[in-house]
């Protein structure tokens, strides 16, 4: 634990940022992308082997640690970053995705969510406070204000009572978080799903109330991705340019590409860990699925020229074998190409940005996809 | 690839033999335990992280191999040392044990097995020369003879005929691996169930054809261990001293220091990996099972002293998490705490054995066992 939170804008290149995030545990360069580490573990890979693809900053999911083992044991163990062994940030989300997506809702008024909890049906309350709480609890270096999301498309009449109802909960969040130990940083997010004036009406009512960072929710819902970009481009210019950004729950490669250029910083997403447990490696080349019988026999390794030894050093044919089998260590494997592909690419765009290359940098990227793996 | 396969005694205590084994792929100071690789992966860890625990040789499995992805494959790929990325001793099962045990048995005869997949319920044939020249397809450093191995109690004539059958496919099994590549080592097995006689007559019958090793077969399958235990007493005195001597599938870490005791050099067991795959640690203290409620709010690690950074860093309550949640990572870290902590296990007997110290070490070890963890 040191410094306070803040963010520095270091460098801009068209509507591009690049950043840096000061945090209570080290600083975390944007535009950045976070692993999701749900139940306080990023699926399959250990701490040191997280940082050695280059993350600085891991997502931790509310819902999920809450009911187990619970945030009051987790604050009693030395909180998150000591239980899960990560000395670095960590952004926790407020567990309201979660309740609406898992649980078994009971109730949803303006005082929170009554759920059952999906894994034993016993009865919980999560208001805005008690997200705030269980947020320090765990010690979050960047906790989420309490929202509800809507899945897409939705009737603008209920995407506006959910967009207010957010809104009456930041505000909430942002009292309950005054007493937070200091250097913490608090986001709020905006919703309003894929109407305009909902979208800006939340963002400037977000920062007429302030807060540490501003989120993007209620998108990569399953709404088209032209919806998603331009929901951004509604936003962003709202947002104070001193703030970092956060596209929650996106996305793919591209997806990244089109955000940063948009003006995103922050990321996060279950796409590297979770396809990476299903056998599909992404790559300079584009995303390669190893359950594919081609590679049966094929002794390249998936990039020669990574800077992940797991993409040089093993061959498809072996990856291809292990997702086959069924083996953890396919998994294993190709969750680590995928978080390291990721960061790789966050630490592109980063460096283009600065050097005010940030378009070119995108179409080449986009053209080595395009043309796949022609090393053979 | 370099030497040639040897073993040379270095110090006896008693019956109890400190050696090193020389391999193409590297030396093995025994007594040695093996972990098992079953389909081209020690399950849930990379082959640095197997190294790291200070395993020199592992153990791969012919009728898994043999079905997936095929020996012919790994063959074209450079052998099952570059296939696994494990350039490092290896010793391959003849296939037989898991013949009898995974698949639907069609026919056992003199000439050898026919059996269906249980994978896709292919018709597949094994002989004992079909064996060897999968084994040579693979690379293994050291190779099984084909057997055919009983589960007791069985009558005495049953356990007669698979025996004088096991013998003729070490003859078979000899002259068809006179072809192999040079430093290949080839060990037939004593079979004879809980029989004396049988047993002595199998050994001395082995030892007149000629093996680099001999591996004492056909015991953990249910007998008790008195009964293991007498048989390597009945055998190891008709075995050369100058040969290795080889208890195929045992065992616990009592298991260990008993047969250790009475002259055996080579281990091999999923207990390590497979119980650590169910939540069962084995540590200085004895076997842990962090499924149990108690370790829920503890955060001690498994031992502050061991040499092995998953048991010293990790705490029990995370561990507890882990397993309870069913996260991978918990898989992950245990199977390397009980790998690290078998190697030790072997580590502590050849340096008492070599100090002629070999009763004092065991007795030590049986104490803290009894004692438990009193680190609290």
């Amino acid at each position: 634990m040191s410094d306070r939170f803040s963010f520095r804008l270091l460098a801009t290149d068209g509507t591009a940022r690049q950043g840096m995030l000061q945090t209570p545990h080290g600083a975390v360069a944007t535009p950045a992308f976070m692993p999701i580490g749900t139940q306080a573990t990023v699926k399959g890979l250990a701490p040191d082997a997280v940082r050695a693809t280059g993350a600085e900053i891991v997502l931790g999911n509310t819902y999920h640690l809450m009911l187990r083992p619970g945030a009051e044991r987790i604050a009693a163990l030395g909180g998150l970053h000591t239980f899960m062994r990560w000395p670095h940030a960590i952004l926790t989300d407020s567990g309201g995705f979660q309740v609406m997506s898992l649980a078994t809702l009971r109730k949803l008024d303006a005082k929170g969510v009554t759920f059952r909890s999906h894994i034993d049906g016993a009865l919980v309350e999560l208001t805005p406070e008690r997200s705030i709480e269980i947020q320090g609890l765990l010690g979050a270096d960047i906790a989420m204000q309490l929202d509800e999301c809507l899945k897409l498309p939705a009737p603008r009449a209920e995407i506006e009572r959910a967009m207010r109802l957010s809104l009456a909960w930041a505000e909430r969040s942002r009292r309950a978080f005054e007493g937070a130990a200091a250097g913490r940083a608090l986001f709020g997010i905006v919703q309003g799903g894929d109407d305009r004036d909902l979208r800006v009406a939340s963002a400037r009512a977000l920062v007429d109330i302030g807060f540490d960072g501003y989120a993007i929710g209620g998108l990569a819902v399953g709404e088209p991705q032209a919806v998603m970009l331009r929901t951004i481009e509604e936003v962003v210019p709202v947002l104070p340019a001193e703030r970092p950004r956060y596209l929650m729950g996106v996305g793919t490669p591209e997806d990244l590409l089109e955000a940063v250029a948009r003006g995103v910083d922050m990321f996060d997403c279950v796409l590297p860990t979770r396809n990476g447990r299903h056998g599909l490696a992404f790559t300079r080349f584009g995303p390669i699925n190893l359950k594919n019988a081609r590679h049966a026999e094929d002794s390249r390794p998936l990039d020669a020229q990574s800077s992940c030894a797991e993409a040089r050093d093993y061959s498809r044919a072996y990856l291809h074998h292990l997702v086959r089998v069924n083996e953890m260590l396919g998994a294993i494997l190709l969750t680590t190409v995928n978080i390291a592909y990721y960061q790789d690419l966050m630490r592109g765009m980063r460096a283009a940005i600065a050097a005010g290359q940030f378009q070119e940098f995108a179409s080449g990227i986009k053209q080595q996809w395009d043309a796949g793996d022609t090393t053979g």
